[in-house]
């Protein structure tokens, strides 16, 4: 069975630790590099069509690299959140709270607001 | 109580179910948003030196703003594997092992590889 | 007539310059602010269609958006190049040179390499 | 003598046509790129200190690293306008222009605004 988010998270910063990368991994390098990696899940979309981005996961390699930005994508921002102090399941939990106050459901026939971000 | 992570996926794909985003909510369009949604936690910090950075959550409007972002970051990214049935705990898990073996523990006084995404 | 690439430079330099933002123009933080913009550009597109996407020019205020966000790229990409000493169109010229090599032009009824980045 | 951006621009048009990239070079692939490559861009300095990142051109191979990703991202910013009509050059003198009237030159002994992007 799989580790849950916090093991997963003592286990980041055990592995920082005993390299000693602790001095690069401050709040702006972690920004930085959540931001790089999250760039690099996008490249291997930019040049698909809809439809082939939906069968990405069809192709071992491809799958195998999304997984692998994937899994980039979320240790550093569980690294970012550490250095923090930041919950980040509380504070996902929270903004699906405002979400759902914001965007209320669409009556029927009605298509609602585009998306959740839209500030 | 927080919620875990699979149970907020499963608010994050009920909330964009009930407001009809799903064709919105392609793998592609994901990918993208949560690209964007990452340069927004690091624009928060473009213009700060280091030290202010390290004191971003000292600050409540500015607190609030990172909790907002990071939240975000982790929504987009929840919903991207949700949409091509991908486990990112697990995904993670896998990526420590194979760093792990990838970057071995220096010896004493060796300061090891610079950082874990080398490749 | 509009001032050439080199004169908007200067021009940039000058207004950094007399606002005394130069301590912040880092080359580290501009080219975390050039990611920003370029980011600013995207979330324009990432919910839109293929086909919205490329209309993005015939509504007024979307297109006033999308010139703002390619200004500030260019502006933030000047300002990084002054900094270093970089000639942005030399290094320009010199990329398409190596690419021409690179990238052959396809024999007819091949369609060729995929993307001018495949590395 | 390096050509000047409009040559470069229907350089790199003809480049594309010749290898019948232009399916995929639609206004959001190309925002999409053209935010990968400046993700490219920071990556070279996401782990560098302030004064290392000042020092990232007096090593020959980080120097031709970043040359070639500046050459990148102006390929992608000129496709991406030359696609949608807009005249870059002509976009920047206007937001210049804005800007000038928006951030005045501050009094002597004031800092005046952080940043020229801070809406």
């Amino acid at each position: 069975m799989t580790e849950d988010l916090h093991a997963l998270q003592r286990r980041l910063a055990a592995f920082a630790a005993s390299r000693r990368w602790q001095p690069y991994h401050t709040p702006k390098n972690l920004a930085a590099a959540l931001s790089v990696e999250a760039s690099e899940l996008l490249e291997i979309f930019q040049w698909l069509t809809p439809e082939e981005a939906a069968r990405v996961m069809e192709d071992p390699d491809s799958a195998h690299r999304v997984r692998d930005e994937v899994a980039d994508v979320l240790a550093y921002l569980l690294q970012f959140c550490g250095g923090l102090g930041i919950d980040v399941l509380a504070a996902l939990a929270a903004k699906i709270d405002r979400n759902e106050l914001r965007f209320p459901v669409p009556e029927d026939g009605d298509r609602g607001s585009l998306t959740p971000n839209a500030d």
